[in-house]
């Protein structure tokens, strides 16, 4: 039997390692922060990124692809951005390795590069620099461009998916005449990843804006989606900024508008990351393993065949060769578990740890009666479907548990918010999950909140009551509350 | 219009330049060495990536990702390895930047790294050191795992998607239980490549295996498909390694076989890169500008709309309208080209810059008789075709212009290969294409015709006739002919 998994009420951080690894989905590589994403977790990762991928052609962007490495001076160009990013990186200092006297592989001193180049932890700024020569006039804009990328940002503490020194994600640089299109662009693109949380996730989110101080560095306004994890936390799933004309400025991009004036183009960007495992797997999971929506699981359905002899087995795979057959014609990922090295009761529990929303089992009774046991995984639900309905019943149960796990993680999303008006009763919800509360908006009172609770503001949300209060630190006038949780 | 290429015959090397830029594909970027891929040449970078994705999983093959940095005593393992690749790379040497008094940004003296990392090269080392944990029994392989990934190598003289010292590829390392089965895989993959070759790019390709001069470093034997460009160069368009035991000894990867008994895992890697991209501009591309084979083609069919006025333009709207959702439903992709800034020769001529396959132009005097003009950019062909039929029409045309390049390359290569049997005959005709030879066998010979000719041996065929000779430049006895040619 696969090992037990610590339970989340034990030690909800072992929890969450232990399903990372035991699942199948990462782990931790020779050097030092980074990760290996392992074949089950990259498959999760794939269909996250064609599902993005079509949502972004859909709204009219294309893919391209930026140089891997940024010149040192470039991160200077815009002051604030190089404050926030350019500090905690990979630098590359020299191109050569060379044999020693001894005969170990030493750097070769002849090969310093003139400038260093920085290993990119984002890139607006080569690619602002390189759309100074694609704008000219209006007719060149907009720019609708997207890149999928592995970038670094040098962490010393660490955790799987969450913070690693390299990551995968992918960031949308867009360039336009405007400030209205950049903004509405803004706006469109974190819709786009609202709707991804929701409908692919499964997972509800608060979409508001960011403080001041927890601003994307060089952004004017940021937009952001948060989502809660089973122990109260947040986690930021997605951010799109809108970057106004900082960045055209910095690098000098200016077109020539339809009055036939200069002026500097407006910009945004936008990006999600791996880090959307995390959240996937801290929002669904349970003690018994992972928990994956299905339109997200590389396997949907698992069929594990019983059967006591070779005959038996023979007679069970026949059968269930039909059935994969019929799934697959409605494009059910199906797998069939015929690893005759294990028993029925371990690939179960194997299953369960993996997060296959569907488990089919089958012997010769159920043959016999023309039936199959199905056990869902997000419920551990137990049913007995007559063979000649299953693929219809089947596609029908993955929609369910798509729609349950979504309902779910809102109910305890809704369970755990909480609207406070005093700093005492802050103090003990923040311990439980998100906090409503009004704010007097000083960066001096968030820092203080944040130094006393560890709490921080997540969002000013976009959705409003339009009721005024006051700060519950300071008992200044407020505009509106905002979303205060510890976060990840 | 559009600046007309420098032809072929003129400066080839800078027609080729001219493409890659004019036809929005790739561009120089400011960070030495290094490409920007542009919208359009992604896309077909993307639709490469699709395809040989689903050829990779239809052999078995999943994904997964490992680190951008690799430590650099990891180079030391593999003798063979580190001589062929760890000297000319990225080196990344400190982990932090700061700012110095002067307001500058600097490199944090403090914050050097005690090993250096490498940005990796190719993957084998940190692949190999990661499969030890993954591997214990025979019940752990095959592992058939593939990456798609960025790479860096130094490169002083660089061409666009030829020589970058950045470039996108896919690597697959498999570990086997077998020398048979490690044998198998690799002679698989090498397959794959010559079918992606010739039913993708349209391109013939010659498969053979490498000499031991032109070997991958820490491999037993290199497989190759190699392909020739208008020039008469050769292209290497794909490599399959078969590694024997090599890496497995280096990072001490040992599985007990199904005797209990230990032993080292056997091993094979295999990988193709945004070079193709390069071999489908050169291949096939004349001097008006690139021509795509359509099952790659972002753009199989771009509508042209002819008019005079705006009630004409309104009718001709309405009616490609409807064109584009018939041409859609056959999954044929379709550009309506309504740009009402630019005159329709220009377009034109865009397009076939752009090598779109096939250009549909409407008027209305063609809506009167209920057809429409297409002109085929393979051959510049011009044809009237009724409306009604066009879905059918043009998508049986597809298909024949990737039927046309395939042969047309082929054709090509077929009448620029020559059998030759004296030194004297080899050296002009090496001018001109590949050269078929005899070879003593001896890398002492390979390096002389090599220093004498600029020419290398591509391969040494898999398809051998059994015919014996005398090696054109030592008169000692050769067993087959090899293939000669200069090389991108």
């Amino acid at each position: 039997m696969p090992e037990k998994l610590t339970s989340r009420a034990e030690n909800y951080s072992e929890w969450y390692n232990q399903i990372t690894e035991k699942a199948g989905l990462a782990e931790h590589s020779a050097v030092k922060g980074c990760m290996v994403i392992k074949p089950y977790g990259y498959a999760i990762w794939e269909k996250m990124q064609q599902a993005l991928d079509a949502m972004f052609k859909a709204t009219g962007h294309q893919n391209a692809y930026f140089p891997l490495f940024i010149p040192k001076s470039f991160f200077s160009k815009e002051a604030s951005h190089v404050e926030g990013f350019a500090k905690e990186c990979a630098v590359v200092t020299h191109y050569r390795l060379k044999t020693a006297k001894d005969g170990t592989i030493i750097v070769d001193d002849d090969a310093k590069l003139e400038e260093e180049l920085i290993v990119r932890p984002t890139s607006e700024t080569i690619i602002w620099n390189t759309y100074r020569s694609w704008i000219q006039s209006h007719r060149d804009l907009p720019i609708l461009i997207n890149q999928w990328a592995n970038v670094v940002r040098w962490e010393m503490r660490t955790r799987l998916f969450l913070r690693t020194t390299e990551f995968l994600w992918q960031e949308g640089h867009t360039a336009h005449a405007t400030r209205e299109e950049a903004e509405a662009e803004t706006k469109k693109m974190i819709d786009v990843y609202e709707d991804f949380a929701k409908n692919w996730l499964a997972l509800p989110v608060i979409k508001g804006t960011k403080t001041a101080s927890e601003r994307f560095a060089g952004a004017v306004e940021t937009y952001c989606i948060e989502a809660m994890m089973q122990d109260g936390k947040a986690l930021q799933a997605g951010t799109s900024h809108f970057l106004g004309q900082n960045f055209a400025k910095a690098f000098d991009v200016k077109f020539a508008n339809k009055n036939g004036d200069l002026d500097y183009v407006w910009a945004t960007s936008w990006g999600v990351s791996t880090r959307l495992m995390g959240a996937l797997i801290m929002a669904h999971s349970d003690d018994q393993g992972l928990i994956l929506p299905p339109r997200l699981a590389p396997i949907q359905v698992v069929i594990v065949p019983i059967y006591k002899n070779n005959e038996e087995a023979k007679e069970i795979t026949t059968a269930v060769e039909m059935i994969v057959a019929a799934l697959q014609q409605k494009n059910i990922r199906v797998h069939f578990d015929n690893d005759d090295s294990k028993r029925p009761g371990w690939k179960f529990a194997e299953h369960e740890l993996k997060g296959v929303p569907l488990r089919l089992a089958i012997g010769p009774r159920d043959l016999a009666k023309g039936v199959a046991e199905i056990v869902r995984r997000d419920t551990a639900e137990k049913q007995t479907i007559p063979l000649d309905t299953l693929p219809e019943t089947l596609e029908k149960l993955l929609k369910e548990i798509q729609k349950n796990l979504l309902e779910k993680a809102a109910d305890f999303q809704k369970k755990h918010t909480f609207e406070v008006d005093t700093y005492e009763e802050f103090k003990e919800k923040i311990e439980q999950g998100f906090v409503l509360a009004h704010w007097d908006g000083t960066p001096e009172t968030e820092a203080k909140i944040k130094d006393e609770t560890k709490a921080t503001i997540r969002c000013i949300p976009l959705e409003v009551t339009g009721e005024k209060g006051t700060c519950i630190y300071s008992g200044k006038p407020s505009k509106q509350r905002v979303v205060f949780a510890r976060a990840y």
